[in-house]
């Protein structure tokens, strides 16, 4: 593990690191916010997986979360959202919407996709054992959070892993990937026509499959432009309505698919994790 | 005044304005934050002006204030940093500190520059008449504060008008321009090699002569890679030993001269600033 930077903020160290990754094999890069209280004890952990296009430092440079979390003595952990490199295959067409900064957050099937395409194992697994080893992480206390692809992915990793987090929060999430173009897209190219293993990473399908989950906080702002075509949360709203489930699905008035939105709401799913870590 | 975009925030809503400019001669684009409070009465401006390679979005983005704008019923206006545009000469060589992004906030009086580089009256008088009459902003209330080249617009501007800002802060400012290669080379630039000139638009120059400013507040990172070199706060501070003013400066161990420094502190300044509002 290689420390790339250190600036000091809200009392703690926002830290970037890279390392070999064993899961994407390529090299990795990652960042940390240690919140003051890091410098003496253990810490509960916050996974911020991020949306398309992103890499480890929009959510750093924007959300104000550090604020927060140095409060609450989080640590936040900011993985990329795709395996990056020379080697790395990227969308043929050079899209945004798949390929680099388009993850996942699924274990790739397909070739060329399985070779580096491994983000599923990489934040479940991997990065853990990693930053719990090297750094001041509780290895009992995890949570996570995410937005639009990137909710999408910490509420399919929660939903197939409630044992590792005590709870969950997701920032327009894409709900049914496997129903949108963005997923359908991503879920072909990565695991190919196989209905089975779309299946494995579609929050409402893993939802219709369950009895028990993380309790979850999902904000939702209703002028989000990618409401309509590729989040559509209301299937996620419909299936609540059959499924008791501790799942909250807030709409927020006027807010729009951007980082303002989730700065401004950014504390209070800090302040639900925090509460619900044991 | 035309609006370019608008999104909601912390309840309130950041938008991004253009117009024509008499001072700059030019299209001038600018950020605004508008709280909560200004839906339904007139409020208070705090002026911020960034630092070099910024436009107006830097701070909209970065800085965390509208949280605590909302809170304060503050408008937050964000100008740019210099006349943009094809017409609009830049560094010859091309260079990140002089020219596009470097307009010092200085009315520049040497061809080519004084065609467009007129962001102190931009700065002062402009943009103020501009937001005053289109916006719910107080005519009577104002603060500044800004960051770095920014930092010596805030100061020079609040030091030159002390009836016009109620307060000022400033992270991280170029106090003695005259003295560092950056204002040097802005200087001489823009304002020829006339000491006289260089004297009205440094912060240092201006405090020797003033016997009473607003009060300002100022903070500097110890670990701020520009300190030794273009920033200098010593040469303020020394000043101060000799010179009774409201001024206080503050060294914050460990702090660089990023934006993670401004979201840190930004809160104690904005509080700063709105208590001494008329």
């Amino acid at each position: 593990m290689k420390q790339l930077s250190e600036v000091r903020a809200f009392g703690g160290r926002q830290v970037r690191y890279s390392h070999a990754s064993r899961s994407c094999n390529c090299e990795m890069t990652f960042s940390v916010f240690l919140p003051p209280a890091a410098g003496t004890s253990e810490c509960p952990a916050v996974y911020w997986l991020s949306g398309l296009t992103c890499d480890d430092q929009n959510f750093a440079t924007k959300s104000g979360a550090q604020r927060v979390a140095a409060e609450l003595g989080l640590i936040l952990v900011m993985p990329d959202t795709s395996p990056r490199g020379d080697d790395v295959p990227d969308d043929v067409e050079g899209d945004w919407d798949f390929g680099l900064g388009a993850g996942f957050y699924v274990n790739a099937t397909r070739s060329p996709w399985n070779r580096h395409y491994q983000m599923y194992d990489y934040v479940v697994e991997e990065l853990p054992e990693l930053v719990e080893a090297e750094l001041p992480v509780s290895r009992t206390q995890r949570a996570v959070s995410g937005h639009s692809m990137g909710g999408h992915g910490a509420l399919v990793v929660a939903l197939k892993n409630p044992d590792r987090y005590a709870a969950v929060s997701a920032f327009a999430p894409i709900v049914a990937p496997s129903e949108v173009p963005w997923g359908q897209k991503a879920f072909t190219n990565y695991l190919g026509k196989d209905a089975a293993a779309w299946a494995e990473y579609d929050a409402c399908r893993l939802i219709e499959k369950t009895s028990a989950c993380p309790p979850m906080l999902i904000d939702q702002g209703d002028a989000d432009q990618f409401l309509e075509v590729q989040l559509q949360t209301w299937r996620l709203e419909s299936l609540l309505e059959q499924i008791a489930l501790p799942i909250q699905v807030r709409q927020q008035p006027g807010y729009d698919h951007s980082y303002y939105f989730i700065a401004t709401f950014i504390e209070e799913h800090l302040r639900f994790l925090a509460e619900r870590l044991p």
